[in-house]
């Protein structure tokens, strides 16, 4: 369900699609084995069976393979980066793992290296050269040197999730001009593959797993608060960044140019604790942190840290760029579907802001676990009522003294979005 | 129990103090209420109290507190750090509280802004002016300005012991030439304080409580693993810090020139996936982490990323130093020891990766029950008995193939020292 309908402009995206990961064509026009001549390629028939068995959808397992896909954007400053974002970040992450077709199908460890000029996908892996081609190898799963890293499945699909992301980031810069994008977007996606969920965020969305009754969180959020080091950090090492307009320190309230030599609570780069400093000319800059909760603030504009656009953002009235200090990278939770028994009340739930700012973790839950009762386990409707119930209370009734929850409280004003998917 | 004995030289040192913090005396001679004078001061009645109940020390309130420290150094390159750090320490940690020994014994919010020229402790602290005097306040609990953070007594606690170990830090360096000093140390502190223990760590030392046989982490591990993405963020933004001998990315081993133009897996600062890449040249160069678990080493040097010292140290062969990802900044945790009613085997374990190397933390909870029952309760020994046999334990008994664990396995070549503090 997206959006409350409260406004006219909706801000928050969304998308869910089933998506094909064909293996990219074999380079120089080799004939690759299984693919159009009917030569007989090789059939991992591990995978296929683990598939029908979850009955999920058949396919080809010589030419690729499929994931399902949902995610909620939320945007900021305008629609434009929430909308393309939709409709093109799977098309990223399906790219990215292109070249993984064959490597993540074999059940042996993944390559560390490739040969030259082959894409990962076409190309036997038995037939990938050693490194170094004199050396014993008895067995695929001992490491080849002396210090070689095994690096697993999984993280080459973090890894590919992460830079979908980057090149999601890069796209909306090239085409905002073109396509007249405004504003950015917190990005929350979930990739279900191969028997686990893979949930990467950037932003203040958040998703969680309701498994018989326990909540488990998939995702942290990213705001000046929670990145306020690594903002520091970077604010240090290049405080050109901050135009003279703003100091990298933190302090708990805006600092009167009469207080000059009083000492004042600080905190640093490094500092999770305050001490107390003298106050310096310096120090009456704007900090580059600023406010509580909500109303935190990257140099006094933005309240998320991480997502996709915003290249165009400046602090009001000056030429301060503030992408620098935003990061378009999530992080990526996994989830392994095949290490549980999951019953049909067994939930992830993926919400914008707008969900969880007046609906904690426990009241989802609840609803969760109330709106599934009433339904039966088979209807498929019942995950669709869950979303809607949790917009609907989320965003309240209108009453005299504006949107109102159940327990008085105010209403979500912002754009609410939710999904429900059953484990 | 310091050190196994193993070797001629230790590297490990150790400190356990009850040092009191005395009230800093007030500047320009002013004479301040309760001292020297005979006037009455204002006794924090309600802090005394509670000291009483706990059997502590008593002590006059009005010219400072105490606290309770224990401390792990274990040494490097040399035992000039740790034996420094474990004389100081404590005094730095003593010297940042002295500007809070009021503040801290007042039960009120730490104020934002102290006076010009006043350090905090001798100023009654109702007489600190407001930052806007003419504003109202209701309450002292009521936040001063519309945007006004709410520091804790903790937090301050927290920033003063962050700062004592800069300072540690900063004498080392000024003192390494005339005192010739060498080497560096990981700092593992434990600091006792108002009903909280205070654990800072910096390094890969290790503290863990054991509470009703419940295994509470009180610190992560500082390694090149745990803090590859800070120091690659570090010389992705500072690249002449890698001295054209190192490059930023993490590969999974060591790239041959041969394979130049081949792919292979990497890692950037921003991922903790792992991705194909083309290999150019410049790829080539050593990675600034490289290397798995114990090994793991940052530019081919050192195995920890946290601790005092080391301001000398570079990459052998080179003129660069290593010092700059390098961080002497602990993590400190907090453990509210009002929250819980504890039993004489309710313990703290502090111990050096001597120890934690070989024996893991349910073996230590093991260790420390079945040695607590074989004495009485009230028997002032038996944590000193359980400190020695975890000691003795990972240390091994030296058989004709080397030193061998109970279970056969290698023992611990390293120093191993172990604090055990009942709770």
């Amino acid at each position: 369900v997206i959006n409350a309908g409260k406004s006219q402009h909706n801000e928050d995206q969304a998308c869910c699609e089933v998506v094909f990961v064909e293996r990219r064509p074999s380079p120089r026009g080799q004939l690759v084995p299984g693919e159009g001549g009917g030569e007989s390629g090789r059939v991992r028939a591990g995978v296929a069976r683990k598939h029908d068995r979850e009955g999920a959808q058949q396919w080809d397992v010589r030419k690729g393979f499929y994931f399902h896909y949902w995610a909620l954007f939320d945007g900021h400053a305008g629609s434009g980066a929430a909308i393309m974002a939709s409709k093109r970040l799977h098309l990223h992450i399906c790219e990215q793992l292109r070249d993984l077709v064959d490597i993540l199908q074999d059940p042996s460890l993944p390559p560390i290296c490739l040969p030259r000029d082959a894409r990962a996908g076409p190309v036997e892996l038995s037939q990938v050269p050693l490194a170094e081609d004199d050396e014993e190898v008895p067995n695929d799963a001992v490491p080849r040197f002396h210090l070689e890293k095994v690096v697993s499945h999984e993280s080459l699909v973090v890894g590919a999730i992460e830079n979908a992301f980057k090149h999601m980031d890069d796209q909306i810069e090239e085409e905002r001009g073109s396509q007249r994008l405004s504003g950015g977007c917190c990005a929350l996606a979930a990739v279900y593959l191969m028997g686990k969920f893979y949930v990467a965020n950037a932003g203040d969305s958040r998703a969680i797993i309701i498994r018989n009754g326990e909540i488990i969180p998939m995702s942290r959020e990213f705001t000046p608060e929670t990145e306020r080091q690594r903002l520091q950090f970077l604010a240090f090492l290049r405080p050109e960044l901050l135009g003279k307009e703003f100091t990298h320190l933190e302090f708990p309230r805006r600092i009167q140019p009469k207080e000059l030599g009083k000492k004042m609570l600080y905190r640093d780069q490094n500092m999770t604790g305050w001490a107390y400093k003298k106050i310096e000319e310096e120090d009456l800059k704007f900090p580059l942190i600023y406010g509580e909760g909500k109303k935190a603030r990257v140099m006094a504009t933005i309240g998320v840290t991480r997502g996709l656009g915003d290249h165009d953002l400046k602090v009001f009235g000056s030429n301060i760029h503030i992408k620098p200090f935003l990061s378009c990278l999530p992080e990526v939770r996994v989830y392994d579907l095949t290490q549980y028994e999951h019953c049909p009340d067994d939930v992830l739930v993926l919400g914008t802001d707008g969900l969880w700012d007046v609906t904690d973790d426990k009241e989802v839950a609840g609803v969760v676990m109330e709106v599934l009762m009433s339904y039966e386990p088979n209807d498929p409707c019942r995950y669709t009522m869950v979303a809607r119930e949790l917009v609907v209370r989320s965003r309240g009734v209108l009453k005299e003294r504006g949107w109102r929850l159940a327990n008085d409280k105010l209403g979500s004003g912002d754009d609410i979005s939710v999904f429900v998917i059953p484990l």
